[in-house]
């Protein structure tokens, strides 16, 4: 068992919000299995001979992790990684979970970053942590030697965070990857109706994610650019790598990415996996599909990161 | 009213294949709306100011567009159009109809052949013509600087001229665009599934594409690769263009090939559009997702076809 399980989020229907915010609370989902995810993090790690090592950067908890060989062209290069969770799971020991398989595949050290959540730190927290990461990253490593890259919000905050760069002129990376990215927090686009109990990781908006996202936004307006990335601003935007899944929740969010990354004149790759739902290729490790993700993640970095 | 009406299909619901091979008879779908066709065509054409001339390519008919200006930088280069319509429609003066906003918009000339079709000339008459043109072309032109494209069926027409251009160690086009291409003929993929009732160009593989792929296929299986490219062969393909929509009955058969394609090694760019059906970039000339596509196509030949 190397796998994290997925939440179906059939627990949260037919709840109210606060009853939904509970029922999140009861699970302690912050440092909720905490435990169980340390043991499957382990147990990867070792599969794939990663080291991990607990480091603060910027004064942020992160997770340093060292594949056994770095390929001499990547000794320069770093990545960075924002896990999902729909900023209220994902956390903690489980931050480095989806880096260990693209940090040994890639042979390239990685920082996961394990940024504050709601309920005590709803939104700005998470992307002000991220940003603390980045800014200290960046005076000691030229920012085109660096990729970061997430999956689901981890995906949105990968875009969010090379959005606020821009806007505090900060060095860009060199490639990101954003995953199925919660591009639109509200429940805006086509596939949060046409993907609904089509789509086994996240059947619906209803089930947790609108939770989550107003417990993150605390009053916040959700198609804020600061929560939402796809209202936010598309120009001067790294080459960009975006999955998603032909059952997926998120189709339309990843779609939508793209499109406006094409518009803008952006090197954007868009690669959707027939018949996969939402960030499967995280709970499925050995299936083709995940294979072929990481693979595509690990060959983009590689072609467009400076060595 | 310069749209061909999309068929829904739904007239076929619940029909016998005999029934609905009847019903396309009786609807006179070969010649059928011949004199309405081309009155769109007419009218279209006008407006992008591209002039069309019958004219016979290796013994099969086709339409010749002459735009206004041709740009200096394409007086060498020309488009192959292959039309779509599930192979029993879109033919005689609407087998131009897609041809015409390409060929005004990227200023290039374009050829659209009026391949043969079922009842009278089922499988293989269709890419047998389209072969026969291609011969022809690739004679007095460098394939370098022709550039081959269509929708639905004429998209997967233009993957099976590809693979069958290798088999035949024919020269091979300098880039293809393959729109919601008919991939797989058989009810396989998710999407066919997936979006079933939910597309409104193509609501459900009964809904006529089953007699239409029956009716071509003549007695073959629908699985085999010169029916379906996505059992053939993807190795060695010029730079590729597909899209789809995110309701797209078809989004599967798009998205399938994109990853043989990626596996494959070669240059392959998937557009998903927000929202669309199968082929709506076709019927619905002036929406803005139109537009996009057509300048995708456009810019996707400009930047790889040899001057």
């Amino acid at each position: 068992m190397q796998e994290l399980a997925a939440q179906d989020g059939a627990e949260y229907l037919g709840l109210s919000t606060q009853q939904q915010f509970d029922l999140m609370a009861k699970a302690g989902w912050n440092e909720a299995g905490t435990r169980e995810q340390a043991a499957v993090v382990n147990q990867l790690a070792e599969k794939y001979r990663i080291k991990i090592y607990p480091r603060e950067i910027g004064g942020v908890p992160c997770y340093f992790l060292e594949p056994e060989h770095v390929l001499s062209k990547n000794r320069n290069r770093l990545l960075v990684h924002l896990h999902g969770g729909a900023y209220t799971g994902g956390g903690g020991s489980g931050a480095s979970w989806e880096a260990i398989r693209v940090s040994a595949i890639s042979q390239m050290r990685t920082v996961a970053i394990d940024y504050r959540m709601p309920p005590e730190f709803p939104y700005p927290a998470a992307i002000d942590d991220a940003m603390s990461v980045w800014r200290k990253l960046v005076q000691s490593n030229k920012s085109a030697r660096l990729g970061v890259f997430g999956t689901s919000t981890g995906g949105a905050m990968t875009l969010l965070m090379v959005q606020r760069a821009k806007k505090e002129r900060l060095p860009l990376p060199g490639a990101i990857f954003a995953g199925t990215p919660w591009a639109d927090m509200s429940k805006t686009g086509d596939s949060y109706f046409t993907n609904a109990y089509v789509d086994n990781v996240t059947p619906t908006y209803e089930g947790g994610l609108q939770a989550s996202a107003l417990l993150y936004a605390n009053g916040r307006d959700l198609k804020d650019p600061g929560l939402s990335p796809i209202y936010g601003d598309f120009t001067r935007f790294p080459p960009t790598l975006l999955v998603a899944g032909t059952r997926d929740l998120f189709l339309s969010n990843t779609v939508r990415v793209h499109v406006r990354l094409l518009e803008s004149g952006t090197e954007a790759k868009l690669v959707v996996l027939e018949g996969q739902s939402h960030a499967q290729y995280l709970f499925s490790e050995t299936a083709p599909e995940s294979h072929f993700v990481i693979n595509q993640v690990v060959n983009f970095m590689d072609r467009h990161l400076s060595r």
